[in-house]
């Protein structure tokens, strides 16, 4: 039996579903035979795009709200099996410009929606998108659960709050939540407007339109990455076992790069472009972590997750993928 | 020279000032010749209450406002050499029934107040009251500030991003903190209308009023505790010693006690009085730690502190003051 055949015939809610992973999420699920609701505000320096839909948009129903709405989102969790919950303020540098909607969003947004859960579905699972970002410089490498948590900014500090709030749900009131502490995420559909979800995006976008590529410090920072397949895997995987209550995961890939071989990988695919070293933007330089990589053995272990798309096959598919469907992401719709 | 004659001349602010460890740190402050203002929300569920401050109300300013009202938080500070940010929700309970409170309160209100410090005054050195209650359930005893976090009710993880705010401000703004974790804290001027602060506050009512002690599930979980001139004394070694800033800091006390042993302790002290082991409540139960005393190695290595005032002698302090003061603290005024 395909592993995906357990979601046939589940409703699910995906917030942020217009979002990079989510769309992709949503796409799996549709296919799976799953009813899927998206919630998304759509709120343009987010990662919310409809074209991440145009070709299930028939398959689902897409509800345009914003998970800082109590009532609407109380109403959207009535019925429900899963909730995918992958909406967030994810920029590292807007959350310290604006730090109180980070907090709306990151913390205050989350705790409504496990309320909502409490009173009105407590039976519904949660799989909730959390981040490497809370660990802070890394003390250790590759970075396991058991590392020491230490935000160092205020988007950190807001993703642990909305974290712990689903642990804390599971174990005071039974309603079932896992997080998934992502790395950084790369494929079809990511945000490539602009550096605010991550910096490959905008790499990705410039080596198409034959702009420099900008690695910030001397491009030795070592990353991993997984490309949003494997991601949508490990949210599945969450969503299903049992194992996962109650616990936090680290995603992750053996794959560790430098950031000035990633640019040059990245060149190399594309078939041309270029890249400059340049120092950190102040803004940056104050919340860069250094090096970072994960364990991820304890997914592995618990849910049988692991990456299966290797980092060039995911850059030569995002590629081609932007290559084609570009316009759709250059600018504001 | 006395260590209080640094704060002589110096422009201090005490939110939760007409609580109970604010308005013993207002007297304190006053009484070394600084020049104090107190804000204080006066919400009748919390610690603030006006004859806290009776003796010293002629020699501060008591500005009534609420910790989440920006503009009135963004005037308050400026101009002011130190911020002591004690004004918190600190209702386990309470946070479990109502946490979009306990989130404005204790998260959302203290990345307004770093907001404000920021854009208004950066030169001002804050001290943050944080709480042993971020650690959960012990994993070891006594518990260092290498403890793993792991808060089991909405305040604990709420509590731990406003200590975490004022870190990352001192990290990348530079703007000075630092917080100290306290344990439980007794003493003049602590809430003993009921058990919302701390169960000590409602013994000691009890034990005056010749009403039994209710010590939940069996009696013997242990804590330790500190009385509040102890816990003033390490506010004021946060507030000068430059060692401080970025750091955490548990309080603690040597003196480890059952809470059955607490109670006997109490009745024998105030010459009558009985207690009852009862169940848990299950609210309680549920967020209920178990043992918890702290290693406060690290605060008496960087800043020379160490509690002075035994149990016994505490206690027989606090039973004194309720015994005399008692009608100004049992109801609403």
């Amino acid at each position: 039996m395909n592993a995906d055949a357990a979601f046939s015939g589940k409703k699910a809610l995906i917030t942020g579903g217009l979002g990079f992973i989510g769309s992709n999420l949503a796409r799996r699920l549709v296919g799976a035979g799953a009813e899927v609701t998206i919630v998304d505000s759509l709120i343009p320096q987010y990662g919310g795009n409809r074209f991440n839909v145009h070709d299930i948009r028939e398959r689902l129903s897409v509800n345009i709200t914003d998970v800082r709405d109590p009532h609407a989102m109380a109403q959207l969790i009535r019925g429900q099996d899963l909730l995918f919950n992958l909406a967030g303020q994810t920029s590292h540098v807007d959350s310290m410009q604006d730090p109180a909607t980070d907090l709306e969003i990151n913390a205050a947004a989350q705790l409504s929606i496990l309320e909502a859960c409490k009173k009105h579905n407590r039976g519904i699972k949660l799989v909730f998108a959390s981040t490497r970002q809370l660990y802070g410089r890394p003390q250790y490498l590759p970075v396991d659960e058991k590392h020491p948590i230490h935000p160092v900014d205020v988007n950190g500090i807001n993703k642990l709050a909305g974290e712990w709030y689903h642990l804390l749900y599971n174990d005071v009131y039974g309603i079932r939540a896992c997080a998934l502490r992502l790395t950084n995420t790369y494929g079809p559909g990511m945000r490539v407007r602009d550096a605010r979800q991550t910096f490959l995006g905008i790499w990705i976008r410039n080596a198409i339109q034959g702009k420099p590529i900008l690695v910030y410090g001397d491009g030795s920072q070592l990353r991993d990455f997984n490309y949003v397949d494997d991601a949508v895997d490990a949210l599945l995987a969450a969503a299903t076992g049992a194992q996962a209550e109650g616990q936090v995961f680290n995603l992750g890939s053996e794959e560790v790069i430098s950031l000035r071989a990633l640019a040059e990988k990245l060149i190399a695919l594309n078939g041309s472009g270029r890249y400059e070293i340049v120092p950190f933007p102040a803004e940056r330089k104050a919340i860069d972590i250094g090096d970072y990589y994960s364990d991820f053995g304890k997914i592995r272990a618990a849910l049988g997750w692991s990456p299966k798309v290797s980092l060039e096959e995911g850059l030569r598919r995002t590629l081609d993928f932007y290559g084609r469907h570009g316009r759709h992401y250059w600018d504001e719709p």
